[in-house]
């Protein structure tokens, strides 16, 4: 299982590779409504949109190539946008090759980001198990290192240095939401946390990866689909995200396909804040009431992408 | 002249209700060109458009409020569409009435912001100063306190607890970059800094009013409009206003109209950052080299309003 310590050796690998986020502490009232003078909870937003490619996958793509022996053939990684921007954007960076596999299904704007990052793009499939099918096939026969979107310990400690981070800027908080897809964040997340504060997995019902493996009590395949599925559409947790998750993640919130586009409407009319349905699953946990905090509980939450096309944003 | 005592005292008044936005230092190359390589400068961002209300007008808002004995008749403003909607906001937080005169130009977003917070809303005329008029007829009809949107001290020493917010957060900066309207938020950060670093005006080439207050040796009238005109369109700067830039503020730089484009573009693109003409027009002198720092210089840029239409925004 990740030690804090591989966590620590990430955070000092990938410094000046990625940027330190900033955090933003809402001392008013959080409710949906206006006038609503309910305190919901104590709430400090984590901003981890502003890291570079717009995600936190640039965390686990810096850490794993910066740990690894990188060959002539470059990297290979297959993602719905996020992680292979961030693989594309971290090998131009460090001067390696990247060819990079997507769904047929990923957004216009990501494809389109990939290229400008100087990536070979390969649209491929409907789905991201037929992309990295794929990935995994040019892998073999190229020699490039495949990078995974999620299980791979660099991966997850890279993404585990957000956890170190969030901490050191707000020491007090009791509670954590993160949004689920594969499980790398929240993996990371529980790692550095070791259950010194509560973490809670938030997932779209209609891509309920970790809260159906901690039904089955091991990684299991789901159907996946809804507005968020091209950030949070993994089918299957990683094998190495489990183990950490079982232990350290107190609970799994689902969210509704509305209550998640509500919150990307709060985000921008509140906080002017544009955030991809991914992106803005976990605070629509807090905002719909599927995960209910005690009150005056400080509650942190990760706003983890913000990848979207402006016209997409509910306004 | 305005005392960093008053800015210090205003800091004190308006905690816990407006928000202590947070900063983010860019450690990577800031160039427009994503292959570029040129180091322009070390810059920490000031995203202060994650202000209460979308900018930073909360800060002058609630220190006028908290500082003054507010009549039964409420508070009245005229504002192109940031100050009015903070007035709007810090008036029903504390409980007071509020009625607002926009001029007919206002976008369509900012009005119903107005409206959301409860305010009366009054569009008459096609600029601010017809707005302004009107509204001051108003007041001495009604006995409503005025809140001018910058000729005032107390707003004044409100806009200049950013000035000193940002210099606890960012304490080795050797320059700041403040958009200039009407003159309030670079009179409150020029008052704080007192020379201790360069603070740099931006105006837009088609909204000059500092710039041309500067060569004329005090405040003149002067034609604006352009993209930013509904947020930096005041047409002679303030007279409390003037004195602190002719002994603070370095100079004023230049930007068209074009260049704020093309920075309001670069913030989505590579930062995921919506911000309104206005609230770009201070990085757009960096972007265009309308202000050139020094080598490694540390600029501070005051993102300073995101209160844009979604659908305005260049991608």
């Amino acid at each position: 299982m990740m030690s804090r310590t591989e966590i620590q050796e990430a955070g000092r690998r990938i410094a000046g590779h990625v940027r330190r986020t900033p955090v933003l502490s809402l001392e008013e009232v959080l409710c949906l409504e206006e006038d609503a003078s309910d305190l919901l909870a104590r709430v400090t937003l984590k901003l981890e949109w502003l890291q570079q490619t717009g995600s936190f996958k640039a965390r686990g793509a810096f850490n794993f190539m910066l740990s690894s022996t990188v060959p002539e053939a470059g990297v290979i990684a297959a993602s719905g946008g996020n992680h292979g921007a961030a693989v594309a954007y971290a090998a131009r960076k460090l001067g390696h090759r990247a060819e990079i596999f997507v769904p047929a299904t990923s957004p216009a704007n990501k494809v389109e980001r990939l290229r400008d990052y100087g990536a070979i793009v390969n649209q491929i499939g409907d789905t991201y198990a037929e992309a990295l099918a794929a990935s995994q096939e040019r892998a073999a026969s190229s020699g490039a290192l495949a990078i995974h979107a999620y299980d791979d310990p660099r991966v997850l400690a890279g993404q585990g240095t957000l956890g170190m981070e969030f901490e050191e800027q707000a020491p007090d908080l009791d509670s954590v939401l993160v949004a689920v897809g594969g499980g790398g964040l929240i993996a990371g997340v529980a790692a550095w946390s070791q259950g010194r504060i509560k973490v809670i997995g938030v997932e779209p019902e209609k891509a309920p990866t970790l809260f159906r493996a901690l039904e089955a009590g091991g990684p299991v395949d789901v159907e996946v689909g809804g507005v968020a599925a091209d950030s949070l559409g993994a089918r299957r947790v990683g094998s190495l995200v489990f183990p950490i998750a079982a232990k350290y993640v107190n609970r799994v919130a689902l969210v509704t396909d509305d209550q998640i586009r509500q919150a990307q409407k709060f985000l921008w009319r509140r906080l002017r804040v544009v955030a991809e349905p991914g992106g803005a699953a976990a605070l629509a946990a807090l905002l719909s009431g599927a995960y209910q905090p005690r009150t005056d509980e400080r509650v942190g939450v990760v706003l983890c992408g913000a990848n979207a096309e402006l016209s997409s944003i509910p306004v």
